[in-house]
């Protein structure tokens, strides 16, 4: 039994012992502000992410400002990028009284623990995490110290608070992993400080994008949250079909046209098969009226709460998840610094 | 021309710089805190830098704990090694109202900036670093992750307190270069923080150890400076030496009779020559009974300084280092921050 297939066939128990003991447990989970959240991220992340935190789960959230620069030059408009985040997490259902979003870069004591990290893993094993290896690939460029050291960030991301648990996909058990070896090493050589963390697997599929690839800003086929109704509309518009007018679902051979099947699907409830039934005859342009529709019918809500977020009301927010982070991280040093002897 | 011959025709111009304007310079300089200071760290590096705190320039000692664990598995009896550090600088004429003594592991806001300074290096280039070829072999271990971006630590050693003199031997070179690199790196695609940081070369020749090696913990070969007057001469009485009677400098074929030569030397501030032509038919015992005589006078003032400063007073001295080293950090990680945008 493979690492994935062990994980996943512990999901159900692991489910119901959160659902009956929500309070043993603490979520760490984030993102790269990259750029601004997209229907994928909604319906792959944030939607767990709510559940969670009406499960009663103390959740943190981590806004991996620093990690926007292990594939690339500059950090961007990271700024505006983590605005927008918190826009998108709290018109989503995210509270920031039950749920902790903090930037990386705002909590030293975390970044600290970086260091005794290091001690406890080879570089060969941070060279056979796949993600390091695929996200270098993918840059172009050299592996730089900070891609390398890109899993030791995140069990700093994961440990600072003992966070136990860390929603996945498949992708990433691999850090999940690093970052149970790292709490082990750690409390064999210096005694207990840190929880192993569990993977919590999440449950949604991947949401493709509007050509049916990967949802991606980078290929342009993704619907973000803050777009206006019109944008949607028009992004929906550009989405390439194909000439056959009888709508179907068929992801390997009607990429296109699934795509934006299962974008409606996801926004209504409904299934793609239904919904392509439903359409029939009437071809791509009444598909992309109908996903068009089922979208901004989605997001109304959401959006009209995220535009009456100002950038004000997203700093103060941060500003007490950091203050929060800090608190945590500060503690969570001071442990570690007794048990490796570093008290002065 | 190499690195070594361009930085070192540069030594008479700098020192003569130092002199006239110290106050444009700060130097950060240091050690690992892995066991207890020896005869050799005196001059080596203590009296150097009680030389610059002398001419008036801003000195800042790092005892950098974590990196004892770059090549073992625990830290050992670090906080002890800390204290005894101190109680050499201060009985040696450090003064910590003008010289900033802290533990790197003290110190968040430094060691934060590992994450930005790691992404402006590749994993070549830190393995092009030869000592960190070369405290791995040493180590017979594999390459920790901590071990590979050490040359990165020092750069936030360096540059956090915007050190632009460090003292180092020809050896250590390389880490200036990379520090240099990463400001410049830094500078170029972030705006101006970080000064290029210059070596100044120590002037004084390596003291090699009682046996004429390298003088080393592990060899056995070295006088610490806390040792009573009783252990020093023990420790002498032990070191071998050969048959000849007659006393001659010749560190290649006679290193245990030179290696004590050189000893007595520095502590008399005469030259091996000069004691050996003194010492003359008297053979060894007569040697090590000047050695021992030579050490323990030279010592004599420092030893009763050194036993008359408590653990309380060595914990005051670096509480006050690393409430200014940590001021110090604070400030600077807030010019990177604002730097790279992450300012929320």
């Amino acid at each position: 039994m493979d690492s994935f297939t062990a994980t996943a066939s512990r999901m159900p128990e692991l489910r119901r012992a959160i659902r009956e003991h929500p309070e043993r447990y603490r979520v760490l989970t984030g993102e790269r502000p990259t750029g601004v959240l997209h229907l994928g991220h909604y319906f792959g992340t944030i939607v767990e992410r709510v559940k969670l935190q009406e499960l009663g789960v103390e959740t943190f959230i981590v806004l991996a400002d620093y990690q926007v620069i292990t594939d690339r030059d500059t950090a961007g408009n990271v700024r505006q990028n983590v605005y927008e985040a918190i826009r998108d997490y709290l018109a989503a259902g995210l509270d920031p009284e039950r749920t902790t979003i903090f930037t990386h870069s705002s909590v030293p004591a975390e970044n600290q623990l970086l260091l005794p990290f290091l001690s406890l893993v080879t570089e060969a094993e941070l060279h056979r995490n796949p993600t390091v290896k695929a996200e270098q690939e993918a840059s172009g460029r050299a592996l730089s110290g900070l891609l390398l050291t890109y899993p030791v960030h995140q069990a700093a991301d994961i440990l600072f608070c003992k966070g136990n648990l860390v929603p996945v996909g498949k992708d990433n058990l691999p850090h999940i992993e690093i970052t149970r070896t790292i709490a082990r090493r750690f409390n064999e050589r210096y005694g207990h400080v840190f929880p192993e963390p569990e993977a919590l697997l999440t449950e949604t599929p991947e949401l493709p994008g509007l050509d049916g690839r990967k949802m991606s800003k980078s290929y342009g086929n993704s619907i973000r949250l803050g777009m206006t109704e019109d944008e949607t509309a028009k992004a929906i518009r550009k989405a390439q079909t194909d000439s056959e007018r009888r709508i179907t679902f068929d992801p390997e051979r009607r990429p296109g046209v699934s795509g934006l099947l299962s974008t409606a699907a996801v926004c209504t409830g409904r299934t793609p098969e239904e919904i392509a039934e439903e359409i029939g005859g009437q071809g791509a342009g009444a598909l992309k009226r109908y996903t068009t529709e089922a979208v901004n019918e989605f997001l109304r809500g959401h959006r009209q709460r995220r535009a009456e977020i100002t950038d004000a009301d997203a700093a103060a927010v941060l500003h007490r998840g950091n203050a929060r982070a800090n608190e945590i991280a500060n503690a969570t040093l001071d442990e570690v610094r007794e048990a490796m002897g570093m008290v002065y």
